[in-house]
């Protein structure tokens, strides 16, 4: 059972050596938007030449920050850029006044750095419906431009963090060409994750050099099979975002490298599985895979559905083998299924073969595969090649606890 | 926050003195399917001429004993009919075992009372995935046939309980062409809830004249209002069966009666709602409401991810107003929305005014109100005429500890 840890139990041993970025510089800082003594706002500056791309939330309640950058990102451009969030304050469902708030911010980032104002982008995170204290950001500016550095990303990462118990980064280099080009991304995130389209706060750098259709196209192909392949808790945020910048400072062009596409993969994977890591309570991390099929889409509307079962989630974070209630989300998910043709493994155990409970299946393997921290739910459903594989965490009174009074 | 107790807090204070129903009666029995020192089969026998009616869930892996009943309920007759059901196994994925099964008990049952076979309805609720003992349950039938009585009602919603902490029942009377009509029901229900067509196991019986047809079109009309619109947890069972008996005893005919059909809803409510009083861990119960939606049904998809998002559950379970959840539930559901329309209340306290924080709302008052037992959140979309009401409870502790040791 869960309970809430001062550090998740699944977090990784260290926040990874993140590799210099050429071109990017980052700063925190304290702005004191709502935490008290910690870092709460970050900048990035990114060298003229940048080519940026995002996804964001596709929620029809999404924030000011969130409309303002989606109205930016498909403007390319060769001048520098600046990424500047808060925690703390998520500047959302607060009306014209957060779209002022927007304003006065990008304004002032463009003025302290010379950077065109459509090129600032901003995102804000945390709770909904408050006024964001736009003035103690705009303070924080000056400080934030003169303390940037080249090795900050880390700092960035922990400014970033809400309810996240650790700061997550992920990091690749791949050669191209006989040339190192280098990846490196931060993110938060911890409860509301059910991304659609894009997901929490994520910033991912790399120093290839890149089209900006091209890069574009790339993150939305790879968010489809990363982020948008994770859930905590069903609950989809009104502030994801997911912000690319290529500097082009490696010199070596990635256009349509397939080791650079995959390597971009590994990177988001990696801090989107770190997310789920940091599920709000989480004490184990589950990997769903369901194969078989009608279609991949198929596929993955049933896995969803066993990710986001409050009883699924609940009998893992009691150890308790509790196959059934796979049955039961892959009845009610809405996908094609037929009951006799379905099998359920729990690791390599298969527990329910097409249609019924494994006769040389026994509980008590079950029961021994369950008290792992790492556990693989699969289920086949004989039907076609349709496959999905999708990230998610156990429901333990450590959510309960940790929701039930955030705010106050 | 909430914690196991023996029964809910927000448990009726008595089971309801139900009526006699002419032309119905009922016998519980322990037969020792899984619980030991407590009833857990009952059987009801209904008198030649009744009319049944249906619903039940449309789960792509629904139970042996639905698919039976869904088979015969079409079929008209003016022979008597049998119910039983048996708790603690829910014979739901138990592959051709569980179809015979099924055969098994509807044979005994028939032979024991001299009906046809198509005329015995089963239902089974508990576990999924293990073999149903219908040996025992077979073993019971005579037992129960020789000890039928026309006020065993109580009885019978007690041995039908699984996690359930109290009986449901509900009845009626209406009066028609100056003559008494009597409508009884009772429910099981706690978690998996989120019914889909038909909900958990719920018997109704009237002596009411009806047509088969005209009987069944009334049941679906009104659960689509009732146990169409309660969610404890989103999580849909394989069991989900409801059934109608209309003995015709009263003498009375109520084909399209609008009082008769009027009280039918009160009691189909009235049952729908001690079922999420019931709801695993429930210490609040809550009512959404949603108006100004495009359509009904996307005023039911808003109000449903209102029902079922964890981060507004878990917040009312630690009494937080938290109503950025709200916005952020509506936002992610999927149904038309525009933020700067949107407007929300807690109670009679208007928290959002189309788009931003009612500037009159004091926190204090939400805080005061999220105190009550009985909640109603709304929420305004501005956009149109349609609307709808769902019901469900928050999300506690004590969910967490029934569901991750429920099997144990």
């Amino acid at each position: 059972m869960g309970k809430i840890t001062a550090v998740s139990p699944l977090a990784p041993a260290a926040f990874p050596g993140l590799p210099v970025i050429g071109g990017v510089t980052f700063a925190a800082a304290q702005a004191g938007v709502k935490y008290a003594g910690r870092t709460d706002v970050m900048l990035a500056l990114l060298a003229p030449g940048t080519k940026m791309a995002g996804v964001f939330t596709r929620s029809k309640t999404r924030s000011a920050p969130v409309l303002d950058c989606q109205a930016k990102i498909g403007g390319d451009s060769d001048a520098g850029a600046a990424i500047l969030v808060n925690s703390g304050n998520s500047n959302a469902f607060t009306g014209r006044n957060g779209v002022d708030s927007v304003a006065r911010i990008t304004a002032a980032v463009a003025a302290a750095t010379g950077l065109p104002q459509a090129r600032v982008f901003t995102s804000s995170t945390g709770v909904i419906g408050e006024p964001l204290p736009h003035d103690r950001i705009i303070a924080a500016i000056a400080t934030l431009r003169d303390t940037q550095t080249a090795d900050g990303i880390a700092g960035a990462a922990r400014a970033i963090m809400t309810t996240d118990t650790f700061p997550k980064g992920a990091t690749a280099t791949v050669m191209i060409g006989g040339k190192p080009v280098q990846i490196a991304g931060i993110a938060k995130g911890s409860g509301m994750i059910a991304p659609d389209m894009a997901t929490m706060l994520v910033y991912i750098f790399t120093d290839a050099v890149i089209a900006r259709d091209a890069l574009q196209a790339m993150l939305s192909d790879l968010t489809d099979v990363t982020f948008n392949c994770i859930t905590v808790d069903s609950d989809t945020s009104t502030s994801d975002t997911l912000l690319l910048a290529a500097t082009g400072a490696s010199g070596v062009r990635v256009d349509d490298d397939p080791a650079f596409r995959e390597a971009l993969h590994g990177v988001m994977l990696d801090l989107a599985q770190q997310v789920v890591r940091d599920g709000e309570g989480a004490s184990k991390f589950i990997t769903v895979q369901v194969t078989g099929a009608a279609s991949d889409a198929d596929a993955k509307v049933h896995a969803m559905a066993i990710a986001n079962s409050p009883l699924i989630k609940t009998a893992i974070a009691g150890e308790d083998p509790n196959w059934g209630r796979v049955v039961m989300a892959i009845g009610k998910s809405g996908a094609a299924a037929d009951r006799d043709r379905l099998s359920i493994w729990f690791g390599d155990i298969l527990v329910a073969d097409q249609g019924w409970r494994n006769p040389a299946y026994r509980e008590q393997d079950g029961a021994d595969y369950m008290k792992g921290e790492y556990l693989t739910i699969r289920a086949d459903l004989g039907l076609g090649a349709g496959a999905a594989t999708v990230w998610t965490c156990d429901l333990t009174h450590g959510y309960i606890a940790i929701n039930a009074d955030y705010r106050s």
